[in-house]
């Protein structure tokens, strides 16, 4: 079922020439972001991504969110019998906003009438259930519904609020000011401040969210009270507002304030928006000291918290990050979403503060779950993204609402989705994140096949032509179209790489170590090309990472490797696997090989014996078991994919870490 | 608040004569259970067990279940308002249920006049719930409640009624048949078998309960329809009666037949009740098949899917088995109620087939999560039993209920509080888990200090006391009393032991292997000594067991023990432990103490790093991040404690799984 066009309304007063739309504008901060006018993915990984997203992943989510019936209870609320007829969770009306935003980023980064239609269809149909004091939620206050604000624990009120305001300021960057969408968030916005301003209720949301979007669309419409009321909400967390529940209040970052925490806790998505929103909040009023607190706590959580996909989240039951280094590789919760949310607070630190390190961060993390989750096709998606499959899964069919979040194999829905959108607007918007300007110049932080064509504060312009096989390849390189007399390109020397070789023009090689190097006074037609050291290597973790003592992992370049069962000769399962670290990881025909053994563990009654001499346990022939001989073990070369590839060719076992020999 | 003694009507006919209770009593079989009269503990690690859950435990489960309306709920369903004051979750009914059992065994095991009254003042109000029809729950079908088994699902009605089947089990066999709570259970049995029955609904509970305590009903009051309605629950679940879920049929064991299964998967308890059940209905139908599967599955949940605790249950989330080898420490569930379902389970296939690795896992279980879960004043309980806790509890104040299932300390109560009540049952009937008799004679799996006042199937009396320091001490002394002609004393030697040594009087000692030995023809006066060997041992794990690679734990005789950081130098924590297998494990004033080394783990900024040579990731020069020094390592001498101890000094954090050197 499709949505009729209908006149686009929402564009009546016309787009506006604009940088094409920056997902986050902060008033100050080291960096500047540059718009999708501005960098334009024009080829490789990413832009293959991207152009599925567009043709196949849009479309696929407008169809679930029609077909599951969250975008109908729109129409439900004006027919007045949303009470009765609605479907889906308390909080599916955030679905229909972030697939708006996709298409706003989509639409900024490329016109399309078509695409423009149907994203007008779909804001009529929302502005039409908003309340004249401009609430709007298809869950809460129609009539016979709860009233209002009645349940802030589970209810997320504020927070599809919040993904409205965050679609709205998709629009109104990618030059619609003016668009009904706009005009419905700000009366949103303004009913959020009215209700829980200093005088309202003196809650805050059970999901953070609306904190991000306030500050966001705050800055988009020059609206400083939006930006006060997100203040508002990052001060009032932390003092136990929310009630205590099974897992604590830490599950909604309601136990300790945002500024006295010292590390991301309990439900990882609430966790990354929160922070999120409390550095935007901060930036923006000139508090040095709530951005140095989110810092801090990001660098426990990086340290202790954070798989080595950049995935976060260890708990199933509560979606939460766990106690430091408890990480398993097998129970990985590693939400999509928690991951996206990680990016946006990595990116946010990173125009706060200039530092890689949270460059790496945003490509670790895109790389290796943001690009897990959905499937080539882009009409399936991974909600959990474990790091060790144990059984092979089973297909889900293309119609079926998928009811369990960690699906061995990608799913078309899910009862909950919130990732496929997140993912879709993750992509579309994903240009933002490639670069940046200050007064010194310019500065690449992810590489792709790309434009960049930048206005420096100065207002002296900046036009870059960037080429590279990344991630297959180390090699960037980087002509200069147009530049000023004096500015520096930047580039970032990913952590992974080491070191890299840096040439200019016809000038010698010089050796770079990781972190950045900036390359002065750079003419129009000189080229810079970086070679980054895409060797594949072995892994260890930390000891204190108790569930992958004994283990290596494999990266290549930004890639984190995997083996997966269909890749072992003779139906052999992953578990089987031990990996000699003694033959480095070497690379044939276009694929990285490590070097192991394949062990055939002898069945035991009972997995737990004597170190040696002693008791024999239930191996002893008093127990007349079968005698115990030495497995078989085969020699084998095992060819690893790209983690973000694996279950591709179908059900498999798979594993990240690898015993070592 | 304590209820006003009535008049005991429950004990009106008087009690009989019996054997004092057995617990299960199959019709076919290997072996033949002892009644609490017929064993006796008289001292030693369970008789204090059984002391404290007598003098605090039974008042403790009592006080709770008024205080939090529970118990009250009965009394709600008789004044009609129930549906309007109603407390507690939808199972809360069978919380008193299992406190009525654990009653009922105490007093078989000792008759006390005032528990008597209280025991029959819990009856009389339960009884007065009972609808005409034979249906009794307090949370549906009465004025203003959904009306019954409309929800299978989650309703637990079943559950219910089948603890309360078993608690009047308990009353039947002490002596009492004619009790009031035998009717009033002979009533709901003979309710549930008209509504579920071949013309009936064509259901089965969400959680398998009412199959064994239905099987166990019809043997105990002689009345078939009860086994033959148990066996068509068994046999009907595993057919996709009962909804999909999020975490799939599995979870209630819906998912396969039980005779086609493989493992035990899904709710832990859920998945060991149906079990226990399932042999019950099998070896009073004569079903070896049955049996066998049972069996089958026995096998591989203990060879891939149970802690070295004994505990069952790595998944917080649908609180149930993971995959084969999905055993981590840090977020062992390892629920309580699990672990005496094990127990349930074991003891069953016991009797069924002799095999002593079932009391081996009965001993194991007994003494690693049973034990653990009460308090020594037994006034507080784990629900969950993790092996690894990294970051100190916080007291629950003695009047809190816990909404934490996973608290880190032991707590007074719980919402969901499935945990205390059944191990008070467990530990008043527990004597019924020691010795067996057959053909040939007694046998014992249990050490304990006791009396078994046996009487063959012959009609032949045998008497033996046993005297033991079990488990601080390995040596058992059996004094035979009375014996017959013809007979044997049957002994287990425990897998752990590997093997033991046995005097008969003034023999010469005897190296038996572990397995059972039997002693023939002894007569009265013999004394027969067993020398297990309880020196500790490291353990080393399967190596599909990845949580837990490189680790070793160490037991001695029955126990597991543990590292607690209260006996650390200097506040160190678990975490920075490293032990010295080579030097094995020795003790020291009556603890066991491990050679090992304190590490001081540099902090990095990431916890993974390049196996060697290549790039120096975050640690390098160009991230100007602090040099990375060997770590301080200091030898240490550490001080175990048994598993079932830990915590009992107040907050700490803990290993069982300790990191080798």
């Amino acid at each position: 079922m499709t949505t009729t066009p209908t006149v686009p309304r929402t564009t009546g007063t016309g787009a506006r020439p604009t940088d094409g739309g920056r997902p986050v504008v902060p008033a100050t901060g080291r960096l500047q972001p540059l718009g999708l006018a501005q960098v334009r993915i024009t080829g490789g990984f990413w832009a293959e991504r991207q152009e599925v997203n567009r043709a196949a992943t849009l479309g696929h989510i407008e169809h679930w969110l029609e077909a599951e019936g969250w975008l109908p209870n729109f129409d439900a609320v004006v027919r007045g019998d949303v009470a009765t007829t609605r479907r889906g969770r308390e909080f599916s009306d955030s679905e229909v906003y972030k697939l708006l935003e996709a298409m706003a980023w989509e639409l900024g980064r490329r016109p399309d009438d078509a695409l423009e239609r149907r994203f007008a269809a779909i804001v009529e149909r929302v502005a039409a259930a908003q309340a004249p004091d401009g609430y709007l939620c298809t869950r809460f206050g129609n009539p016979g519904q709860p009233a209002r604000y009645t349940d802030l624990e589970w209810g997320h009120e504020l927070y599809v609020q919040g993904h409205l305001l965050q679609a709205a300021v998709a629009r109104a960057r990618t030059g619609h000011p003016d668009d009904l969408l706009v005009e419905v968030a700000r009366r949103s916005a303004d009913h959020v401040c009215e209700a829980f301003g200093p005088d309202g209720i003196q809650g805050v949301c059970g999901h953070a969210e609306v904190e991000v979007a306030l500050a966001e669309l705050g800055r988009a419409l020059d609206e400083p009270r939006y930006v006060r009321q997100a203040a508002l909400f990052v001060e009032r967390r932390g003092h136990g507002t929310l009630a205590d529940i099974e897992w604590g209040r830490s599950y909604y970052q309601d136990d300790v304030p945002v500024r006295e925490a010292t590390v991301f806790r309990g439900h990882a998505v609430r966790a990354n928006y929160l922070a999120a929103g409390a550095v935007d909040v901060a930036v923006e009023t000139g508090d040095d000291e709530l951005v140095a607190a989110v810092a801090r706590q990001w660098e426990r959580t990086q340290a202790a918290r954070t798989y080595v996909t950049g995935g976060q989240g260890s708990h199933h039951q509560d979606e939460a990050f766990g106690e430091d280094f408890v990480l398993p590789p097998d129970r990985a919760y590693s939400e999509t979403c928690a991951s996206i949310g990680s990016v946006m607070v990595a990116w946010r630190l990173l125009l706060a503060q200039g530092d890689p390190r949270y460059a790496d961060v945003v490509e670790r993390t895109l790389f290796n779950v943001v690009a897990t989750s959905p499937a080539h096709d882009g009409r399936a998606f991974y909600y959990a993204n474990t790091l060790h499959q144990r059984v092979p899964g089973e297909p889900a069919a293309p119609d079926q609402v998928s009811k369990r979040a960690e699906s061995s194999l990608r799913a078309p829905w899910f009862e909950v989705s919130c990732c496929p959108p997140n993912v879709a607007r993750t992509f579309a918007s994903l240009a933002g994140y490639l670069a940046t300007v200050d007064d010194g110049g310019v500065q690449l932080h992810q590489y792709a096949t790309s434009e960049v064509r930048a206005t420096l504060p100065s207002g002296e312009p900046v036009a870059l032509d960037v080429e590279t096989g990344y991630p297959a390849d180390g090699r960037v390189r980087v002509r200069v179209v147009e530049a000023p007399e004096r500015w520096a390109l930047t580039l970032r020397v990913p952590a992974w790489s080491g070191s890299g070789l840096l040439v200019v023009d016809d000038g010698p090689a010089r050796q770079v170590p990781a972190g950045t190097v900036a390359v002065p006074d750079l003419r129009a037609g000189s080229v810079v090309t970086l070679d980054l050291d895409v060797t594949p290597r072995f892994l260890v973790p930390d000891e204190r990472v108790d569930a992958v003592r004994g283990c290596v992992a494999v990266q290549r370049g930004p890639e984190v490797l995997c083996v997966e069962s269909v890749d072992l000769p003779g139906g052999r399962d992953v578990a089987d696997l031990r990996v000699d670290v003694a033959v480095p990881p070497r690379e044939e025909d276009g694929r990285v090989v490590v070097r192991g053994l394949l062990v055939d563990p002898a069945t035991a009654p009972w997995p737990y014996t004597p170190l040696r001499g002693g008791a024999p346990g239930w191996t002893g022939a008093a127990r007349g078991s079968v005698p115990v001989e030495a497995p078989a073990e085969v020699p084998v070369d095992v060819r690893l994919v790209p983690y973000h590839d694996w279950a591709g060719r179908g059900p498999s076992t798979m594993r990240v870490w690898l015993p070592t020999v």
